[in-house]
């Protein structure tokens, strides 16, 4: 947890924020939703626990089944949870008091759980607006549409104005508040960085021909299970980088092949971290490889030399494109007028996805309050194209904003066909060549970078090696150790 | 997956069981509800895949958003779910059609997913039962109280007869068949333990005086998650032993402390393993750990060489309660006959847990179908005593049970001081002895095992060392090579 005062003023800046949606008297409550466990089998066998991350940016208390009402009005804050009983204490220990753990993190009113529905339905009686997010998790949907006396879909779905739907004013709110990362944040998404750092670097020391993929996966997540909360999302780990969210393991690690490492760590304050690094099995690119690689390697460290406040990201999304359409060109994949296959969306062929997303408190920073309030600035509408239109982070950059820079190429050959059968590529397309590529799989490479008051910085203390011949260099390394302890 | 017969033969097992429930043309319809994704944070970020136990045991197919319908009547299996899209296949690659997962496992007939709310509401139009299991997952509260048009109460609540609760009559079929492990099942529950076992031998052999909790629980789930599909519940590992269900692992290995190390594996086929040793931190008991740990230790052996087909295991939950208060009494902890105290239920203040439970598919097997059903023969009902009261499994044991062998003896000040003022010992407690164990912590032993034709084996293939002197033999052998090393 950080310092009571950081909760204190967060919920300051969001009562002034939610102060200008409405006069006073006509504001309602704000009524924050914090996780209960998720059963992974019967309700006693949960996942591990995660708290929302909302709920942790605002109230910080990292214990299942708390809740918390700010009356928008008054000022008052109240937080609902009940105190633990003897039988709770035999299994779980002794716990400190409700009211205690409020007062660390400066909320004065405490009430037990049940309460909420009562002081929900009293607001309702009186006609007053019921500010919430959209839920990110089912027994949330069903809390809200309970409380709310509402449908599931109507509490998913943000709107502004009256109604019992979540709010697109206290959506907007957050989001402008979680977006810019404060001190204490950034100093979490470094040390996140530097779990994820360490995870990759075991991962790529322990490649080797004959293992199975999941053995490099239970090491790396080791890294993050003895000194973070655990992976940040499910380890993507393959050697079929095509397919872009791949969660299988189970293949044994063959010569000659492209193996795409995307992961991260959470650290114990659960802030994300989330890198990809893209490595030959064998230790060494083959030309063909290297040729590939090289372009997608150019586009991020271009991606990361323009990132700086003032340009949006939508635009260095696209001059990564271009970068990524010259470099096919030189290869010989694509033809034509780089503007016209830039307009034309010809790089979402090979990247069909966005260059990157926002990172704080969940790794796709705030998804679950709607990609487009997150990612666009009010002046921006997304792109349909794919790709472009993929783009999870297109604003304008701001001093704080923490993005991932991750171009990938990928050959995927049902979309190859796809695009083949309706000619959208307007002629710019070598397929004759292209089929030479439908056994090469996918390179992708992602680092995660903060924009600073002149420009920008990568987190993590130790960026991972990524040129090459730094790659091949390191592997080269790390088969010699194998070797010698052997 | 098991062999497609092995599917088959269960259903038509079950289709049997359910046609002794009602004349045909009375029967109605089974619906099973597999699990979709647990979002972690936003719905695209989302917790390791885990598919409900009881849709693995009859349909085996282990992906996301599955259904399906056994007419129970006409004996027609139809499976509900969606073919991919062209979307789906970039980003997770190829995919087997609906139709050629579901005949891997004999299923004649598939529709799309979204078929499954006419299904049921044409059955529920012609006045026919809807039978189904109560859901473990918030989804599928959701989706049951949306199909059957009923509250998440009535979804959740088992009752026999008509109305749109859950089914009885299914919940009882579905139990006496998981209940009793096949060949395949046990062959399973051996490869899980193996797993488990090398988990606690990495655990045991990585305890180490100054390095936090944490670090083990890393290394040794970084085995699981090398070869199995992870934990098969969250790792307790603790020096705090009397909390029974500590989940933080951020404490210091301190000297002379005792550490709880209560973890199991899922392996890939999904079947739980669940062992608890307790180490000296130190790498040698103290003599008054040694005694206690020897009671627990007497037990576990005890009840192992009770349990045999014909016995109940209540029975044997009594017997190792006996043992236990034999050796307290010895120590003097406790006082007078041992037949009153075991009738008083003595031993719940120092194991406030019952001797077992069922495994199998999960690690507490079908206990979202309800403890009574599961643990409970229809001749018997559960004690409230504490200690016998939370016995999971008390059924008069048959061949194929696997169930664990888990006694443990804690020192809970909060609950003898609630005792002592109660005066619910009646006097056989001696409490002023007592406060010199508040410091204590707690001990735990635990193995599994499976009732066999004409007794019982424990499963895994590597018992861990469990008699004080092999543990302390282990701890100094591990310590050995850790010197070595440095």
């Amino acid at each position: 947890m950080f310092s009571k005062d950081v909760y204190i003023r967060r919920r300051e800046t969001l009562l002034e924020k939610m102060a200008a949606t409405a006069p006073q008297g006509k504001r309602g409550i704000a009524l924050f939703i914090g996780n209960v466990e998720a059963p992974a089998q019967y309700k006693d066998n949960c996942y591990k626990w995660r708290q929302d991350s909302s709920w942790l940016y605002y109230f910080g208390l990292d214990d299942p089944q708390y809740a918390a009402i700010l009356d928008l009005d008054s000022g008052e804050q109240t937080i609902f949870a009940d105190d633990v009983d003897i039988d709770d204490i035999v299994w779980m220990g002794p716990q400190q008091s409700v009211a205690s753990k409020a007062a660390q993190v400066g909320v004065p009113h405490t009430a037990p759980y049940g309460d909420l529905d009562e002081a929900v339905a009293k607001a309702i009686s009186q006609g007053r607006r019921i500010h919430f997010l959209p839920p990110s998790r089912y027994f949330n949907t069903m809390k809200l549409s309970t409380l709310t006396r509402s449908t599931f879909d109507e509490v998913s779905t943000v709107k502004s104005g009256e109604g019992h739907h979540a709010s697109e004013e206290l959506v907007k709110a957050v989001i402008s508040m979680r977006l810019i990362k404060e001190p204490c944040e950034i100093e979490a998404l470094d040390d996140a960085g530097a779990l994820g750092q360490e995870m990759h670097s075991v991962a790529r020391d322990s490649i080797e021909l004959g293992i199975i993929e999941q053995e490099i996966v239970g090491k790396m997540e080791a890294i993050t299970l003895s000194r973070g909360w655990g992976v940040s999302f499910p380890t993507i780990l393959t050697q079929h980088g095509e397919t872009l969210h791949n969660h299988l393991h189970d293949k044994i690690i063959e010569p000659g092949k492209l193996m795409v490492i995307d992961a991260g760590a959470e650290n114990n304050m659960h802030y994300a971290s989330d890198f990809t690094r893209t490595y030959p099995t064998s230790g060494k690119f083959s030309p063909k490889q290297r040729d590939v690689y090289q372009i997608v390697c150019d586009c991020n460290e271009l991606a990361f030399s323009l990132t700086r406040p003032g340009i949006t990201y939508r635009d260095v999304h696209i001059a990564s494109s271009r970068k990524m359409l010259e470099g096919l060109s030189a290869l010989g994949l694509v033809k034509g007028d780089l503007d016209e296959m830039v307009s034309l969306g010809i790089a979402g062929l090979f990247q069909p996805h966005g260059l990157g997303h926002n990172m704080g408190l969940d790794v796709h920073d705030m998804e679950d309050l709607g990609e487009n309030f997150v990612g666009y600035d009010p002046d921006q509408t997304r792109a349909h194209q794919l790709g472009l239109g993929n783009l999870r982070m297109a604003r304008r950059l701001v001093p704080g904003h923490v993005v991932t820079d991750e171009p990938g190429i990928y050959f995927i050959p049902a979309l190859i066909a796809q695009w083949k059968e309706s000619g959208k590529d307007c002629g710019h397309v070598n397929y004759a060549l292209l089929e030479k590529y439908y056994d090469f799989g996918g390179i992708r490479l992602e680092d995660d970078v903060l924009v600073t008051e002149d420009g920008a910085r990568r987190t993590g203390p130790n960026r991972l090696p990524i040129q090459p011949d730094d790659v091949e260099a390191a592997m080269a390394l790390a088969k010699e150790k194998r070797l010698s302890r052997k």
